[in-house]
């Protein structure tokens, strides 16, 4: 028997008891008379009370042990077990790196990602997966109860786009041929909402043959979701925002009191990005109000909405940015929408200015009015005041402005090779006014952008034959290669189609967020690095020749751009 | 707005109320005054009583039609909505086979698979995949429960066959090389357990690339187990024989009362088969009782140990076999191990060694002792005893035994390329005896086989680096592709690697049992046909030259072996 107990379960209320367990050596400590080993498990570690008479074999960090003892009390709170016998169930070499301590190991990302089950055992990362598998679970469950139904969509389906960004398959069976694995489950979804189902869901499993980023990887999990007898915007996004607050309320009580929401065109103009981040924005408002005269500069700071600031706090802001200026300011201002802080400006002209531009959006700004002829790094400014506000809690850890970016266009244009594309996919559904169809028109379409990361992005659909077929050749697909990958799905929407529309959600992404993480190779059993490369494995890898013309293929041009 | 109900919900209680309901129409009878309509949608069918007047576009089958009207109370139990207003929403074509009997659809099983999405509006097909979608869910939540963890493992992965059954995709990053998708996540799961990981489990997308059958897809879930700190057998059979009694229970009251556990020689000596159908055995005792003189057959049927024959019945048993045998037989017993049944046999000698024989493993026994010279069709008699007994529900529907093959050899023999082959894979544990190690030795594995059909296989794996290495020395593994494939894997079993062992459970296979089902095709949602080939989408298809150029490959060999 390997164990009565594992090691993160006995306590005070388990004294005298004679217990096995078996686990890692996480630290050991030999002293004269006595060894004290920190012996751990997947469950916790439990403190080893060793006699030298007992200590019969020498034992390093990370050898798998069994041990007999007997539970006694270290203090008031704790436990040690005092042991009477140790068997050694497995050496261990000394590993590459250290796992037992709670800092990141100080070797390359590249050296812990080939010993990645190594790096498995190290708390922050299992708690990691731990909390994974925790949200995982959680989102099912959430949209199984409110009655979708979780189908499972196949991997080995047809190649359907140009450029080179899925992954093929030679067939074996049908030599010259080829499967291509999925980039998301898009037209099964839909076929699924052609086929009659109501409500779908998955957790999908998709493939992008593209260089890593740090939230992204090559393989990647999908919320997919599709829903029948909708037509609008609204039903999906009032889904999706009821469904994130209790998933954030759900993982460490993160509040999102407030979705945003803004049209394509708007946000581009306001922020100059459809991902806009929310949460770090500074305004240099000298720009954006023609009306305040010259011989001031302004710098706005904004804080999000759902922040209550004390005035203690205030004060201390206001003695930092004076510190920050070097007292050369002019003066600061710390409003809300209320006046309810130090508003003693005397141009009210210019702060109603300020007010009517903002407060349709924020509660709270800190305006720095400076003079003209100082010279000031505003980004650097803006960091100091970020970290200061962060580091008085006025932050509160993990905030989370979300803002959906709706009605994209329909298509966008590639200027070098001057083809039109869909902006989203083919099949999202345009918005029509007087029967006009042309590549202006703008979609029923919708990102879900949260602190400037893309969480989540969806359509309603066209669910009309014709329609389809516009868009299909609006987009000059040749005739050919709709009669070879979409005559199916044309066909399809011959047979009474629903009105439907769907959003897919990045798991790993939004996972990143739940636990405010950076990067997401920590989240995941076992990522790839930046290049698609799995370290560990060294795959990809060779074939054989052999194994090569069985598959009807050949190697024509070989290279090594990447390590 | 499309509904305020959908067609599965309103009843007498709904007396009156105005609704809009939208759905498929599914039967349209149209008499002079009247028109009648069956609407059907994801949750059911709702009947519509419509007059004349409200009936101004021509509708058909399958047309999507949004209506309003009033609730009226139709019979005692049942309702009808009195129809006032119809919009269509969506013509349909006429289908290419019928979807609104309960019936199969008379074509050919092609035509339904190129048509999956209307195939899946049928009853049957739908019910298939909620039900589908429970058991998935309720098997997730068993283990999770249990405190298992879900992970999911990579399926971009290294190809570590050498038989072409793996499929293969060309990397662009680094062309020359491939990745490969897993026919498990045998690997992975054990490097969890090496990184610490105490219970693990993933309903996990495999594949294989082999010609299909009915009870298996090219790609298929496997309900994938690991756990750490067991070396034994029982440990594992008992886990899944718990849960597969609660699955069983939980689905359609399925009963196991009893499961049998066998060697794998056993095995192979009593059924000639490591995959027996304990429910369909009929035996030939003359073959396998010597002592019985010859001038007796003795074909033996055996019913399931679990069942309670009525006297009754067994009288109608005795009629029908009269029967079948056209009077010429010498004699009938119905015996049980109490001799309650008709025991009037004579021959106590012969009985008893039929008893001897059987009853440790059959409760009752029907034997049928004819005379020599009479030519019977074995197999037709054991389908008419077999229909018989099911027509009479002396068989319970869906009756299981399920029986453990355990202890298979390590290796087998190939006979054409005179190699050694892991008989499971090369990290199953081998039993070692007096520290001998060759091609003789069994395993700790087993199959769980139910009716005849492999439901799971696994086995305590090796955890211990030398005896690792001496497997692969075994099976002449180059020590090129050992360092290639497997050299990072045997460095993991340095660093203290606990006892660990699991098993894989085929899911479609399990629900395909669940059901009484026959094929599989009907439980998954887009299937594939028996060649891999997706008749719906057309897949494989053809991938135009210059994207295969930028993945560095080139097609040498074109055929299309299958239709």
């Amino acid at each position: 028997m390997y164990r009565t107990h594992n090691c993160g379960e006995l306590n005070i209320l388990d004294i005298n008891k004679k217990v096995i367990l078996s686990g890692w050596v996480h630290n050991i400590r030999i002293l004269k008379k006595y060894i004290f080993i920190d012996l751990r498990d997947y469950y916790g570690i439990t403190k080893l009370f060793i006699k030298k008479k007992y200590y019969l074999f020498k034992i390093n960090n990370e050898y798998l042990i069994r041990i007999k003892g007997i539970v006694k009390k270290k203090n008031k709170n704790n436990i040690e077990v005092h042991v009477y016998k140790i068997n050694i169930i497995n050496k261990s070499k000394i590993l590459p790196f250290n796992i037992n301590s709670n800092g990141i190991p100080k070797v390359s990302k590249k050296l812990r990602l080939k010993y990645r089950y190594l790096d498995i055992r190290r708390k922050v990362i299992k708690d990691n997966l731990i909390k994974r598998s925790n949200i995982i679970n959680k989102i099912r469950q959430y949209f199984l109860k409110k009655k979708f139904i979780e189908l499972e969509t196949p991997l080995l389906v047809n190649n359907t786009i140009e450029g080179a960004r899925n992954f093929i398959i030679p067939s074996r069976n049908f030599k010259g041929k080829f499967y291509s694995l999925p980039q998301s489950p898009q037209i099964f979804k839909q076929l699924l909402m052609i086929g009659g189902i109501d409500k779908y869901f998955q957790i999908a499993k998709c493939f992008r043959d593209e260089d890593l980023r740090k939230d992204r990887q090559t393989e990647f999990l999908q919320l997919d979701i599709e829903i029948s007898f909708i037509n609008k915007i609204k039903n999906i996004i009032k889904l999706i925002e009821k469904f994130i607050k209790y998933i954030f309320k759900k993982f460490y009580n993160q509040r999102i009191i407030r979705f945003k929401k803004i049209k394509y065109n708007k946000a581009i103009k306001k922020y100059n990005t459809d991902k806009p981040n929310l949460i770090n924005k500074i305004y240099n408002i000298n720009i954006k109000i023609k009306k305040i005269k010259k011989k001031y500069n302004i710098l706005s700071f904004i804080l999000p909405n759902f922040l209550n600031i004390k005035n203690f706090k205030i004060n201390k802001i206001i003695k930092i940015i004076n510190i920050i200026f070097k007292k050369k300011y002019k003066k600061i201002l710390i409003i809300n929408n209320k006046n309810k802080y130090n508003n003693n400006f005397k141009k009210k002209k210019i702060l109603n200015i300020i007010k009517k531009k903002f407060f349709s959006e924020y509660d709270i700004l800190i305006i720095i009015i400076y003079n003209n002829n100082l010279k000031i790094n505003k980004n650097k400014i803006f960091d100091k005041i970020n970290k200061l506000l962060y580091n008085e809690a006025i932050y509160k850890k993990n905030i989370l402005i979300p803002i959906w970016i709706i009605n994209f266009p329909l298509f966008k244009y590639n200027i070098k090779n001057k083809k039109y594309y869909s902006y989203h996919h083919p099949f999202t559904c345009p918005i029509i006014n007087n029967n006009k169809l042309s590549y202006k028109n703008y979609s029923k379409s919708y990102d879900l952008v949260i602190n400037g990361i893309e969480i989540a992005s969806g359509s309603i659909r066209i669910n009309n034959y014709k329609l389809q077929k516009k868009i299909f050749n609006l987009l000059k697909i040749k005739k050919e290669n709709i009669n070879k990958n979409f005559k199916f799905f044309l066909n399809a929407l011959k047979y009474g189609v629903p009105p439907h529309g769907g959003i897919g959600i990045g798991i790993d992404r939004l996972i990143l967020l739940l636990l405010n993480k950076k990067d997401i190779k920590n989240l995941i059993p076992f990522p790839k690095n930046y290049y698609n490369k799995d370290i560990m494995l060294n795959s990809p890898s060779k074939i054989n020749n052999n194994y090569l013309f069985k598959l009807g293929i050949k190697i024509i041009k070989k290279n090594k751009i990447y390590k």
